[in-house]
């Protein structure tokens, strides 16, 4: 599995290959992200749901995703450490994977890695992200529930939620509810979802003491809940349609930037590097004269046409 | 000046038009780049470097650039209002960007904005970001100098530095250098340089703080005088040269998404759809079906062989 993981990562030709065959064998999994800022506890929090899952005896594979920054890296493989509690469980599988720098990245990257958990027969597939920036949004579009996880005490954290979490959120966990400040965040929640006229669910904010346990067989149950109301609905098989449409935009993205910029080199003559020395042509200017001639999406254009034609 | 730079961020169509007339009209202002990690006081020592820049009669723009996260706009806009000094001051314009999410971001945002402010005849423009990750090393990647901020009694800053700043500073500053432990972070610093071969220039690491502006005049004249030095050498029109290329691939490579994507909408069916929904095909290898469909940039096919003859 983590052989495997790694082959997609690193973009290698085979990856491709491997992801086709692998595709057919999915689907079956269920997929849990927990997102939400640093210091959150996000990852007590999922050493927690893991032991939940196998007291209820459900195989449950982990990918801890560090989007932010090339040089968090360590940071986040030392939390990993904790984990070793189940390194003698086969039924729990670990992995991280950090921002290599690549273009479509973790957003690519994700949910590649969870179909080969899913493959692997793993029940639930629990994606971790640390932070709450677009990356990780992104990453929360290839899962089946996304959890946020708040805590009392960050004073920014409802405006982060205002800007943006709140939109993909399906659960809300208030962690290190023993502290000052819980229940406040806990109805500040509420009131926003009031305000936008979701939330009428049961349980959808709930809270957590990850460090004691207290409260994540009521989190696992809501999640549950939600997963299975989904499922009876059809949501979840059309959101999973949305969210692999969405994929294959961005590897067409990504694809296209990739050839484009293999034919690049080539095309980028002396005369066009004194021009930009001497100031006389723009890079913009230039890159979409270069574009021009490398692409034939245009099927008003004679050969557009012909290709649009046969 | 505002108006221009909103409309250069905005990826309007008349952006393109205004970068092209404004380009043959840069390259006199120097651009010093300010990144480091929060915390670090970077906005304050900004407000110093416009002062001191101001008693050198030279006049300054500003672009203080948020490229990691959309939620944390905020924070940044509620710094700059210690700004509010320098608001009567015709040679001095402040500008804060944030990251709008747009493919390319503030990698091309940021040299068109510097760009505006160049023309308009800002002696210098100072570009500070907030943060150390892969983005803030893109945007120094538009700069004439760039200025690394240390400050004592943050665990892991060396760190940082190990991992890739190391590579981008021209100029090292520690700041807050009235605090425990800064002399040990400016003999780290130089170790380290020692250690690549670099560092033999004076003052290549200058101590400051910048709530007193102690050391802010020592920094600008190492600043200054590295830069002097890069255009006696000739390496800043090198220099230059080789950053215009950077941005030039990077404007191929949005404008190959770009076009790609726009034509991609009439080209997922029902069918690729459905072949989603029931996973018979995966999402990368419909990509690279479609992508060949759509690029002509293999130069053997028989419509790549007819453009690249005509």
């Amino acid at each position: 599995m983590a052989r495997l993981i790694t082959l997609l990562e690193s973009g290698h030709p085979d990856a491709q290959r491997e992801g086709a065959e692998l595709f057919p064998h999915t689907g079956r999994a269920l997929v849990i992200g927990i997102t939400g800022p640093p210091g959150a506890g996000k990852s007590t929090l999922v050493d927690q749901l893991i032991a939940e899952y196998r007291r209820r005896d459900l195989s449950v594979g982990v990918l801890a995703v560090d989007p932010s920054s090339p040089f968090t890296r360590g940071a986040l493989l030392g939390d990993r450490v904790r984990l070793r509690s189940f390194v003698d469980d086969d039924h729990v599988f670990v992995r991280s994977m950090a921002n290599r720098g690549h273009m479509g990245g973790m957003s690519l990257a994700t949910p590649a890695a969870i179909r080969v958990l899913d493959a692997m027969g793993m029940d639930r597939v629990i994606v971790e992200t640390v932070g709450v920036g677009q990356s990780e949004v992104e990453i929360m579009n290839a899962v089946d529930c996304t959890v946020v996880v708040e805590v009392p005490g960050m004073g920014d954290s409802i405006q982060t939620m205002k800007a943006g979490v709140m939109e993909i959120a399906d659960q809300f966990v208030v962690n290190k509810a023993d502290r000052d400040g819980a229940s406040r965040i806990a109805q500040e929640i509420r009131r926003l979802l009031r305000e936008r006229g979701v939330g009428r669910r049961d349980n959808l904010v709930v809270s957590t003491v990850a460090s004691t346990g207290v409260g994540v067989d009521e989190l696992v149950t809501a999640i549950e809940t939600f997963l299975a109301a989904q499922r009876a609905s059809g949501e979840l098989e059309r959101r999973r349609v949305r969210q692999l449409h969405t994929e294959l935009e961005r590897h067409v993205s990504q694809k296209a930037q990739h050839r484009v910029m293999a034919g690049l080199h080539s095309k980028v003559t002396e005369d066009i590097l004194n021009a930009l020395q001497h100031r006389t042509r723009d890079p913009e200017s230039i890159a979409a004269a270069l574009i021009d001639e490398s692409l034939n999406v245009d099927a008003n254009s004679p050969v557009g046409a012909r290709r649009a034609g046969r």
